[in-house]
């Protein structure tokens, strides 16, 4: 790189990444993680960075072309309503901005091909939000070195721990469950969780067995059951556990396509809901009011996660740094007719 | 407009639209209609044209900028399992020619607003597949203008006849649905129309009409119901229809969602599907089959629907000619448990 003409001088004006490189003493990439709202930079270092931006400012290097009117949503796979109350959130900002939404999917991998990272090279969004998926370090390094901002929505497996993040409070809508159901006077309480690599499945569990605990029902390891996610699987371990010698009384679905699975093997096996069995789901997708009979469950504000990934990009992309590096959006139980008091 | 250098001679290699136009003795602007799939150009004209792309070839005229990688998709609005499937489709062409998907919606209008066609020609995408909306005449001539090719995807009210579409044989699963019932012995059925300004529900309400006459059963007007795929509407419609002196055996609701809210009718009013009452749906939507009974129901290939009209969208820009100006898919009736004989 070559020596910034401003080197040893005091700049007017807003700074570029290699005047604050120079200014702070530091390399360029790690002004870049700073701007990019990563988290892997020494509290020192950043405080440092931070402060030069406050009293100079802060302009993006000039890029070879500039960046398009456009953000890249990455989706895992495009299946459900999950991913259209994303979108809708990432619209709403979108408009705002004139900006053009480019929706892309994985087909079911966790990870995006190489072809994908190319591609966003060569589109040159404004930034990127990558849903319920990783981007690999090296993918993510990419962006960065091409000065693109990612932001993590749900993020699952183990895509970049420094990447800005938007989600939900999936642990105290566990919790919430939970305490619904124990204050209906349930105790044989059985939970069909989410994928193990997601954090969001995992809060959930967590936030659900410390509700049980703090209610001093034990949590029977035999009503835990693993599932996905899918309506099918669902069905499936909703089966088994109606069929124990000692049935649950209640389930919690930690997602409401889970909730939908346990409602069929219900009809099937003659379970009356919420009469024999008391069920809640988790995200309040628009179907779980018009299920028969409509759900209670843990809502999810996914339009507002979307618009908060949306901004987060928003501000990067100005060069602006995040007030904070996860946004976490409350949960809130909503109470419809599939769960009842426990029956003597 | 300078006069073509090729004028009064015979050009070689592949001719553009100017020069079609001098040699033809016609605008550009027939040319381009053309060349853009559309149908309100004479035959005479239009075989003239076509006579001389098929013995010289056809180039796009140079761009003031090249178009970018990117397909757009416009959406009346993105609601529902419906989107999903037919971004699915798109997504699958866009894979393979290596094209970002630019997805928009207008929030429930059926036409776009002026923003939205600055953007566009703004972005330069390959092309654009408007769904279940329609552009107003003008706005598609402004894409036209900048060679901007344009599909449309079951259009609504009267968005420009001229254009190339792709959809699904409505009218076919109409008389399917009305064949099915019949043949199961009913006689009382109702239908729950779609919005009367959708050619694809006028289609259906019109094939089932059919199919009731060809079984010699009457189309009773009482049990003819004016829907608008909601949810609530079919529900608030189907508790009219089971609330009659004599009610209807059977229902033929015109979307998926209009049969969750006959299902949900149903079970208010005690009425048991399939004992008392058969229902049949249309879409086939991946809910469909979790429905408790599984819907019976028309499925139209929404994947497939998406995945033609990408195709158009990546001929016409190519230069091709469509070998047809509408493409139709068919549609199939999937028979699951939420009809059943007639019972005496």
């Amino acid at each position: 790189m070559s020596p910034s003409p401003t080197s040893g001088q005091n700049p007017k004006g807003p700074l570029t990444i290699a005047q604050i490189a120079d200014l702070a003493g530091v390399s360029t990439a790690t002004v870049s993680k700073v701007v990019n709202g990563r988290s892997d930079v020494g509290a020192a270092t950043r405080e440092q960075i931070e402060g030069l931006i406050r009293s100079h400012g802060y302009r993006r290097q000039r890029r070879p072309t500039k960046s398009a009117a456009l953000i890249d949503v990455l989706f895992h796979e495009l299946r459900g309503l999950y991913a259209i109350e994303i979108l809708n959130g990432v619209q709403e900002v979108a408009r705002e901005h004139r900006l053009g939404v480019v929706v892309s999917e994985m087909g079911g991998r966790h990870v995006p091909g190489h072809d994908w990272v190319e591609e966003v090279l060569a589109r040159r969004p404004l930034g990127v939000i990558s849903v319920f998926s990783g981007l690999e370090t090296g993918q993510s390094d990419r962006l960065y070195s091409r000065d693109i901002p990612l932001v993590l929505l749900d993020p699952t497996g183990d895509p970049d721990p420094a990447a800005p993040s938007a989600g939900a409070s999936n642990w105290n809508g566990g919790l919430a469950a939970a305490r619904h159901l124990t204050g209906l006077g349930h105790r044989r309480i059985a939970v069909i969780t989410g994928p193990d690599r997601m954090e969001a499945a995992r809060a959930r569990l967590d936030g659900f067995r410390s509700g049980l605990d703090m209610a001093g029902v034990p949590v029977d390891p035999a009503l835990v059951r693993h599932g996905d996610f899918e309506i099918g699987t669902g069905r499936d371990l909703a089966f088994e556990l109606l069929r124990l010698a000692d049935p649950p009384t209640a389930i919690f679905a930690c997602n409401d396509g889970t909730a939908v699975g346990v409602y069929h093997a219900a009809a099937k096996l003659g379970v009356r809901i919420p009469e024999d069995l008391s069920v809640v789901g988790f995200d309040d997708l628009p179907k779980a009011k018009w299920t028969v009979p409509p759900l209670t469950t843990v809502r999810q504000p996914l339009k507002e996660m979307g618009t908060a990934a949306a901004r987060m990009i928003v501000s990067l992309a100005a060069g602006e740094t995040l007030p904070q590096q996860r946004v976490e959006l409350a949960t809130e139980l909503v109470v419809r007719d599939s769960t009842a008091p426990l029956r003597d």
